[in-house]
């Protein structure tokens, strides 16, 4: 093995720099641990955020700490491996440097995970009155919305604003939107039912929007029946077929129809971050870098774009979804690539979407989950969903931790992530 | 007892107002539980906050919901009281109303337990520089503050600036700089030890100044001793007798020397709320209204002010201090004396102090308790602290998790709050 490494060896390792700490990014890192290479994490933040849990977040049923580690400590024994906290501002592919606010870092090869960001299609002024959940930030503002609306609403004489500060419209029916609006009306039905005096949160309405024909579009029609069927069992009120026009303070416009309402929420579409307009790549409909079957770039075959940045389709030829399985994934597959490169083996063969299922939770007790030749949902699909996401965790920090969380708040339907903090008591 | 209720109740039960959800004001509406009275409880957060623990979210070793509790919840049982998310701006004693900023309350009686702010002794201008720790918002942005401190250092190429970046000065050597100290020292040499590549987290400076003679100075002088040479094991610089005489970005002035520090924190000293200014009464040296034997203030014996915002004598003629458990039990009292008026009762002995003793914890293997009689040093000192405030906070809700993360991060060294959030990461 020595001999090996020395042959291929010059006189400095090879750097790899990889742009982003989501699923791809870290799980790249990972797997280059033994690789002989200097490999550079840049991130914006500080930590990794497991994202498929950021909803309880915002519907205050976890900590921002229970989801989301620092890098620095899941990779502190990957000694090959070092963690910048900085913000790239453009590549420059020529010259093969990342470009920083205050210096430029030299890469052999780069590898962008730059992810996926919410996209108002156009109209971007919606951004403030109804925010998307993509950050614990966006998820620690969300949960300060949604609770200052009962507070606001305790304090109100006035009927008609009352009733106002009592709706929560959730724009998207997709999994991000069902999740919310099962979790969030469970709030104001059972966590808070007891906590007020002059208002009943139990009258709070919840409402679900979508735009097409029905909810969870990328699962099987009976499912969406169901996911349906349980959140009219939860109480919220889902309405397809429905096209916002128009958000603002007052509410929401579907169509010709005003519904005042004072938390709107955004879930009902994504675009990739810039990473299209750095490599000034050719990209999809959505903003995301069309790659090679390798997932690397056109032209540049040190530079791979993977996750929620890259438009790629499987052997099928549909569309890989933008979930951090698939993300996972294709960080795996382009350390597997760059380090036959590195050693000088054969090249892998080109990357194989493996689809590990459509999942979903509606509320605390069902889930939906879609694998190619069954399908489950109910309590037991939620069981099966709590589990898999504690499995997925591990590797990661306090998954221990997470799961007594869970299952005390479970147990006591409390939530104790209930603080109205950051920028005082109004919004 | 129906009777007895009868003959001394009004039209309308009698209202009792109470500002301020801290350990005064929280265990006085809890004291009312009984009481056929209608209680209302307003704070201008929607949580108790568990004080003597924030030190350690400060250190990112607890998340912030791990010391705070809705309000709400907490009394969520007692239907004879009601929250108000709200900030009063004065008290009517004329009218006898709480003025809000958009209404009114009328009351029968008024307990002000409005806590304790910073003071810096006439340096307003000092507090941007070096923030002090009160509040959740100030624990979670000195830990930013800290964390940043690391990851600027990491980046930074010049070797006096490093030098400065890991330098850590905080200003007061009572409990909570004696903790503070303890804790970053720590949080630099164990937890963080691992995980940069381009700097040693151990080389960081932890300096702890106190402007007079010793540590710890309403403690016995032996323990004042034990807690700088267990502070001086931690790696922690212990400098007494030495006067601050000015902080900014660059560090702190001591007498006529600079020294450079990126991160400076106040634990020097606390002035009492508003609330004499509110009342118009007499206060002490810093802030605190002068209170009569029951605790109300004069001329207004339906006007109660206690916790941190009261100066009182003990029986020895000692000043009562300004710690939690005094504010419990003067919030308890105060309940008693409106019982025994509403109820037409004997009126109770005027307020007398059990003082349970003087506790501090230095780093995670040490504390130091002072009773009347004995004094306790060491792991065994630190062991009787964990339990006394597990203890101390049952009745809230889940002590359980609490316990369980110090246990993981006593086990593990790891502190799973280590996020930096909020406001970018540039401060």
């Amino acid at each position: 093995m020595r001999d090996d490494m020395s042959l291929t060896s010059t006189h400095r390792a090879p750097r790899i720099v990889i742009v982003g700490a989501g699923f791809g990014g870290l799980f790249a890192a990972k797997a280059m641990a033994r690789l002989s290479a200097e490999v550079i994490l840049i991130d914006r933040h500080n930590y990794h955020l497991f994202q498929p849990l950021l909803y309880q977040v915002a519907a205050a049923g976890l900590a921002p700490s229970d989801i989301a580690w620092p890098i620095r400590s899941i990779l502190r024994r990957q000694r090959n491996t070092s963690v910048l906290l900085d913000e790239v501002q453009a590549v420059d592919l020529a010259a093969k440097q990342v470009v920083l606010a205050n210096e430029r870092i030299e890469f052999d090869y780069l590898i962008l995970a730059t992810g996926a960001k919410h996209s108002y299609v156009g109209h971007d002024d919606w951004e403030s009155t109804a925010p998307g959940l993509k950050t614990i930030d966006d998820a620690t503002s969300i949960r300060r919305r949604l609770l200052l609306a009962f507070e606001q609403a305790e304090m109100c004489a006035d009927a008609t604003e009352r009733e106002r500060l009592m709706r929560f419209v959730i724009i998207g029916g997709g999994p991000t939107g069902v999740e919310l609006a099962g979790t969030i009306s469970e709030l104001a039905h059972h966590t808070l039912a007891a906590d007020f005096r002059r208002i009943d949160p139990r009258s709070a309405k919840v409402i679900l929007v979508e735009a097409g024909p029905r909810l969870l579009p990328t699962f099987h029609p009976s499912i969406s029946d169901y996911a349906g069927d349980v959140l009219v069992r939860l109480q919220v009120e889902v309405r397809v077929d429905c096209l916002v026009t128009h958000c603002d303070a007052r509410g929401v416009m579907l169509g010709e129809e005003l519904l005042p309402a004072a938390t709107t929420l955004w879930a009902a579409g994504v675009v990739a971050s810039p990473v299209g307009h750095w490599l000034d790549a050719r990209t999809d409909r959505i903003g995301r870098v069309m790659v090679r079957p390798d997932l690397s770039i056109e032209n540049y075959p040190d530079v791979f774009v993977i996750g929620d940045a890259a438009s790629i389709r499987d052997s099928q030829g549909a569309q890989v979804p933008g979930i951090a399985p698939a993300a996972k994934q294709q960080g795996r597959y382009v350390a597997r690539v760059i380090g036959s490169r590195v050693n000088d083996r054969a090249t892998p063969p080109p990357f194989h979407y493996r689809h590990a299922g459509n999942w979903a939770t509606i509320g605390r007790r069902s889930a939906v989950i879609e694998f190619p030749f069954v399908r489950l949902k109910g309590f037991f699909a939620w069981w099966i969903w709590g589990i898999a996401h504690i499995y997925f965790l591990i590797g990661l920090p306090s998954p221990l931790l997470v799961s007594f969380r869970w299952l005390w708040g479970y147990v006591t339907y409390s939530r104790g992530a209930r603080l109205i903090t950051g920028s005082a008591h109004t919004d």
